[in-house]
């Protein structure tokens, strides 16, 4: 990231998408099932390519180019980066193909197209999302890259709790515990942190750890990620009685028809809003604690996800 | 292992399983989610726990003993070993998981017990199959453990690849697309060597990993692993047309009523007897090639995997 006062968020996020971009397009493959089993492969591709926000990928290279500024060791660390940001994507990717399935959300569009069951099957969505969580495993673990052994197993260790019971699948567990259910303040909050915020977070601490961030910087940006983790919920929850589902590119309101505890229906629609602000006010300060010098790729993401229409 | 004239593999077996029951039993658990959602780690430990012929952890441990054997550092790695044994079992117990599904097979029996769908609904099924693949890399990453960063990293690398596209999942896409339709044998031996072979193959790798095994080793543990995954669907197929129901411990004869693909479609069932044999040998003889001494426990886990009955 260049310093100095010319710094352009659009033009940063540009480059950022399209190596990530590039990315994915070239590591979700299978080369070996591609002529006996075509489908895994393309509904992998379609899970994964040609839509989403790329959120967690920008924010694992935004913390990785905030710590190597400091810290100056860009070229052996930036690959390890581009893997890390890829993973967790593919995580939550796969998160996606299995939540939309009929025995869960049983949602039919996403990103404005259909679901991955509704293109390709139920099975083939079930393994699809199965080896897309495998995948991000092998990313993180290249056999003949120049990575540090010890930043791969960092890296593995920090997907798995992200993505497992105690983060990602754990908080869809809480949730569906709970339709219909009315949960306390407090209990909604735990839900999703493990739900949306552990990966979040885990997106961030991720580039930290590519980048070679010294203790001081880990902290502040995990309550960096934590409090864009807990933001990205509140909005979500917001957007979901506010936007219609050509905007949102899934279908609108249905966390309110599903009657889910939510943000809104827990402290009000004004409330929610207040929160996501007070959220990103205490992100913006986790980044001054931090000690790092340039942030200004995280300072605006963390605006983009609270002020974002869809 | 002991060396000398003295070797019981029951004994051996015995004192193997009830170190991976215990660590199964320890490390199964999801404590940040056992009072919002106890449903999740009910199901992942009723997926895992009492039952189940803990093959995959056997060959992780005879093989990580054969090579320790050799080389002489059995303390720095057992633990390590013990930890690759329960995350090759939280895989294969995962996709069992996933394949009893009614969008896969659709089974309800499983070990004798409902399949964990029947007993829990999909969604918890679904969930509790994606956390325990995520628990099988936080097993193998454990953040306060004496295991050196290297072996973790080599550890994630050889599970994700035998889990994902190019091992377990990728061949069930295979066999997914073919059902109902016939199979070259080639073809059917390459969608065994992906669904079950894959990760037979890398238990005993990732035990050669853990006991620091040169590469002499790592090959011939590697053939051996070959012929023991196929040799195990080969028995499959048998046993799926030879046993019963009660025998298996799960519904018998189900693979020729989906009109699947298998040895004994495609071969008739004495050449596929024959063929079992065959690879016995095969493993026998690619333990004489490894130049690894004691082999004794890894000998009899490749005649338990031919002459089992279930």
């Amino acid at each position: 990231m260049p310093g100095g006062a010319e710094f352009s968020f659009a033009t940063w996020m540009a480059a950022a998408l399209s190596k990530v971009e590039q990315a994915l397009e070239r590591w979700v493959v299978a080369p070996q099932v591609a002529q006996m089993a075509p489908d895994l492969p393309r509904a992998m591709r379609y899970a994964v390519l040609d839509g989403g926000k790329r959120l967690r990928p920008l924010l694992v290279l935004a913390a990785q180019e905030a710590c190597v500024a400091q810290a100056g060791t860009l070229g052996a660390t930036s690959e390890a980066a581009l893997r890390a940001a890829c993973a967790v994507e593919l995580i939550h990717a796969y998160s996606l193909v299995h939540d939309d399935m009929p025995c869960m959300d049983n949602d039919v569009l996403r990103r404005g197209k259909p679901t991955v069951h509704v293109e390709f099957g139920q099975a083939t969505a079930l393994l699809a999302g199965d080896a897309l969580q495998a995948l991000a495993f092998e990313l993180l673990t290249p056999a003949e890259q120049d990575i540090d052994p010890v930043i791969q197993a960092r890296l593995c260790a920090q997907l798995a709790r992200a993505a497992g019971h105690g983060g990602m699948a754990g908080g869809q567990a809480i949730d569906l515990a709970h339709v219909g259910r009315s949960l306390k303040r407090a209990e909604l909050q735990r839900m999703h942190e493990l739900k949306t915020g552990a990966l979040l977070q885990g997106s961030v601490v991720m580039g930290a750890l590519c980048g070679a961030a010294d203790a001081h910087a880990v902290a502040g940006l995990t309550a960096y990620g934590a409090a864009i983790g807990l933001a990205f919920q509140v909005v979500d929850d917001v957007l979901d009685v506010t936007a219609d589902s050509a905007t949102l590119g899934k279908t609108a309101g249905k966390d309110a028809h599903a009657n889910k505890p939510t943000y809104v229906s827990t402290m009000g629609l004004q409330a929610s809003q207040r929160y996501a602000h007070t959220l990103l006010l205490q992100a913006e300060k986790a980044l001054r604690d931090s000690g790092l010098r340039e942030t200004r790729a995280l300072q605006a993401l963390a605006r983009m996800v609270v002020e974002r229409a869809h």
